[in-house]
């Protein structure tokens, strides 16, 4: 008999959780991804993954701009199910949320994050159930610099957070 | 005065460590990677982001073929720098190290590491230094499945890791 794939080997790769806000015109959204990597430093791009099925991916397409905001540590676990659980379709998840706009229009949501990175679209990339968007960093600030970054694994070990199904469709 | 980019807002972007491995014939190598990520579950691809000077890259190009495997956080430091501060160009990085040969032809090092997921390249995209590959995956096997993953944040906090400049040319 072939040995099976051990898809278990997959759960040690790491991830963050980071909140990705985009908007188009009055529109706003914001959802949660584990996917998001610097490309290159100097000129300084960053790249993030992003559900097919998600809102937020629509107005990034639109406006061509996002906002990534890695996530504290301590944010509690309703905050992440309000950006992560929830769809911006039928919710409005900024209704009773802090936010400021940011220099290329996206909310930026200082409560429960470490810093916030402002991007400009340069390149999407398709992937079977993702788009993968990369763009130009044009600012970047830090909320909390004394914050440890949430971790995949601290929200899924520590939290004992699990995604529910459909739940990247945000 | 225009508020200047705060570039540690970068710094809470969460990593992992990996050792990505390939060959070309009889010649093979194995780089350190901090970027690597699930691309979709069914059908299951990965991506890696692989530094555009590294031998490692050029043997992945050539072959088609890659493993990853996600590093132990108990690695000794040493081994690290073995795989991730030296250049395969001129140092075997193989010799006295203990590994099989996966059954897509790359290299499997058990050793400080968790798991290893064998893949075939799909697709390659050209990013300013890097070069993500993006690939099937066609096994996956788990080494040790009580040990916690390495992340960039342990090996720069708790080990005190630092990146030698062009540690990342491997």
């Amino acid at each position: 008999m072939a040995n099976p794939l051990d898809y278990n080997a997959l759960n040690t790769i790491t991830y963050g959780l980071y909140l990705v806000s985009s908007y188009d015109g009055e529109t706003k959204n914001a959802l949660v991804v584990n996917t998001a990597f610097q490309v290159t430093a100097a000129p300084a791009k960053i790249a993030v993954s992003v559900n097919k099925n998600s809102f937020t991916r629509q107005l990034m397409l639109k406006s061509g701009k996002f906002a990534v905001m890695p996530m504290d540590e301590k944010t509690p676990f309703i905050f992440i199910g309000r950006f992560g659980f929830r769809s911006g379709k039928t919710f409005n998840k900024f209704e009773n949320i802090e936010f400021t706009v940011g220099k290329n229009g996206c909310p930026l949501i200082k409560e429960h994050t470490l810093s916030a990175v402002e991007v400009s679209v340069e390149q999407t990339i398709d992937l079977p159930t993702h788009t993968l968007f990369i763009g130009q960093i044009t600012d970047a600030q830090v909320f909390n610099s004394a914050g440890k970054p949430l971790t995949y694994d601290y929200y899924y070990t520590v939290l004992k957070g699990k995604t529910p199904a459909g739940a990247t469709h945000l």
